[in-house]
């Protein structure tokens, strides 16, 4: 990927600058057509109709937009992008109808990739997590939550998330780093869960907080995963650590763990395809962002969470890839703002919001990130689309023209 | 798009030749490893491993495929990218739980698309098309199948079929063109269903065969749209007058259309959302190409055509986008083949046999390409990617490289 730094500050001609930005009213995206954006260093100062530009921003570092659109760079709220080695052959048995479930139990399934992620050395998983990160940036990516969880030993997780801390250094995207040590249960604990359980509150969790290594962790609860008071023993010593609380829950049944993201105060909950009634009221009490997960549903062939249930609700829903080998082996965020449409019900505006400001506050970014407005990041990402309904309406490979962290442009398709 | 003529025939260094030949094993994609590929003109002259390349044919005019994937040009066999206009607030509307016999009802649907593809002369109708096409051929398609139905008159409907005619002419895409005057009932014979069947059969058809504008005829069968009877006298007329039958059927529930395919001789049926099981054995027993349109069952969240349950019946099954502004408003037919394998439950290797050969019998053509052996048309797409299976497992934005069309390099990346 080529890199090059952008000395000038302001972008004119932008045909309609998505600004998602705060206060407005439900599912509105906060359009200003004819726009300009200007910025200093990292951070936007100025986003409004062309025609009301202060004349002291109105210099000659101008960057023409060409017409195009202006939106807020996308956040990938949830993926688990360090992983050593691919599973199609699984996606190939999954095409004829063998379950997720059943691949595990023939030794498919996250234990695989677990057991590749061991034997992979630190340098060869940056370099494939390092890859991933430059395609989503084509992809308009600015923002992504990255989680480990296909370690579960102490060094392998750690390793994991050094990886990412790596990569928070070397990389232009913004990486929000989550625990997941409790991902699965590791094959050498499986006739002793707790004893697993006691290796992640006890030894893992005082490590990744020692070395500053997360920002969140996260917990797998379901069936043959983790149950809800093992999930409360592990984010509660979380949070005496000082690491906020993300869990993937109700995706193959209900096990009521919205209501649990709830009671821990999770920042977010994420697929929720089976949520009920009660822990939607729930969520919707606390604050937790509930996180739509299409591809996942598509790859599994999962019923969709019925993100219109969350919205009617009073919550907004935000949408992620979960990119990871297995689930959900895809990191196009389009393409699940797509789907976030056709399978979830989200409108295009809501789906757009959902990966940007909403995605935000899932990552607990929102107050940096997210929309286009004085004061926050100048994350953004310039889309050749008749406009932003029809970007997500007629889907073609990519619409993305280039792509800003910080200020500054890190690809362009030129 | 640039077009660049090749004369250099024989393309070598390809990891994996993927040939869809005929006489292989259900589900084999028929492929080479380390291949090469020579070519004389428009036509395939040797495929095989590299190593048994005819001295005749290591000329030195060779092209490297920088050891990628090779495959049959995509055969989309199922589109109608002649329309005025799009419909992308509809698609909002959809997303929020409007079916989309509640916007017909509201007067959207197909006759907005009726009304304006009306108002649009014909060179803004070409221009329009041939855009699409462009942009289809990027994404490895080199054989399309175009619908007429948006016209529903006379004069409306060999407009659009002349613009598939002119398209013949001027592009490098194969062009099969399909007489669809039965998509729906237009507005000025609401009253008089049979009367819009005479103006079919008796004026439409008659003027599509005198000019030679058409090679199949098909028939939309559904609730709203066309009964069975109506389809048997169309489909009828259009025999004598030596064009095919093709069908829409089942999209929308059961109406005995996959028997009436059989009854009819179709070379394809497509949707089959809802076939009953008489349906698939009459089907199957007449050789009529079931067709998978996964991109409609999306937008328009229905369930999807079981394919499995075709391939136990000991069918093919093809895939298509279904391209048109409504119900599929994507050409992306690697993404419709992505979809075939996690919504329809085709393996990677039976769908690309679906887009590839199978595709090209859904068309009538399977004599003249869908495969790559030696008579059949020197077109194929070079695909960037580890594997087949991988391709369509780790979905990506275009992992197209460049696209030959009767042995011309048609589009490249570079």
């Amino acid at each position: 990927m080529a890199w090059r730094c952008i000395e000038l500050p302001v972008l004119v001609d932008i045909r309609e600058l998505i600004t998602c930005r705060a206060g407005l009213a439900t599912g509105d995206v906060g359009r200003i057509t004819d726009a300009a954006l200007a910025w200093e260093g990292e951070r936007v100062v100025w986003a409004g109709p062309a025609g009301d530009l202060p004349a002291s921003l109105a210099s000659e570092q101008t960057i023409s937009a060409n017409g195009r659109l202006v939106l807020p760079g996308l956040v990938d709220a949830h993926t688990h992008i360090c992983f050593g080695g691919w599973r199609a052959d699984e996606f190939e048995k999954r095409c004829r109808g063998v379950s997720y479930q059943q691949i595990a139990a023939g030794g498919g399934g996250i234990l695989r990739t677990v057991e590749q992620t061991r034997a992979a050395d630190p340098e060869t998983l940056f370099e494939f997590a390092r890859g991933h990160l430059d395609q989503m940036v084509q992809l308009g990516v600015t923002t992504v939550e990255c989680k480990s969880g296909y370690g579960l030993s102490v060094a392998d997780e750690l390793k994991i998330l050094r990886v990412y801390s790596r990569l928070q250094k070397e990389h232009d995207v913004n990486i929000v780093s989550t625990f997941l040590g409790a991902h699965t249960v590791p094959p050498e604990f499986s006739g002793d869960r707790s004893g697993y359980v006691d290796l992640v509150c006890d030894v893992m969790l005082p490590a990744v907080a020692e070395e500053d290594l997360a920002t969140y962790c996260d917990v797998f609860v379901e069936d043959g995963a983790f149950s809800a008071d093992e999930a409360r023993r592990i984010l509660r010593k979380a949070k005496e650590l000082g690491l906020g609380a993300k869990l993937h829950v109700d995706q193959l049944g209900d096990g009521g763990g919205a209501s649990l993201a709830a009671e821990m105060e999770a920042v977010s909950a994420d697929h929720l395809e089976y949520t009920n009634d009660e822990g939607i009221r729930r969520m919707t009490e606390a604050g937790v962002v509930p996180v739509a997960l299409p591809l996942a549903s598509l790859y599994l062939r999962q019923p969709p969470m019925n993100a219109r249930q969350w919205i009617a609700a009073g919550c907004e829903v935000a949408v992620a890839t979960d990119f990871n080998p297995g689930s959900a082996p895809s990191y196009h965020l389009p393409l699940a703002m797509m789907l976030a449409c056709t399978m979830n019900g989200l409108t295009p505006s809501e789906s757009v919001l959902g990966a940007t400001r909403v995605a935000a506050r899932a990552v607990g970014l929102s107050d940096d990130l997210g929309s286009l407005e004085p004061g926050k990041r100048a994350d953004f990402c310039v889309l050749d689309s008749r406009s932003l309904d029809h970007w997500l309406y007629h889907f073609r490979s990519n619409q993305m023209v280039s792509t800003y962290i910080g200020g500054k442009m890190v690809w362009s398709l030129s």
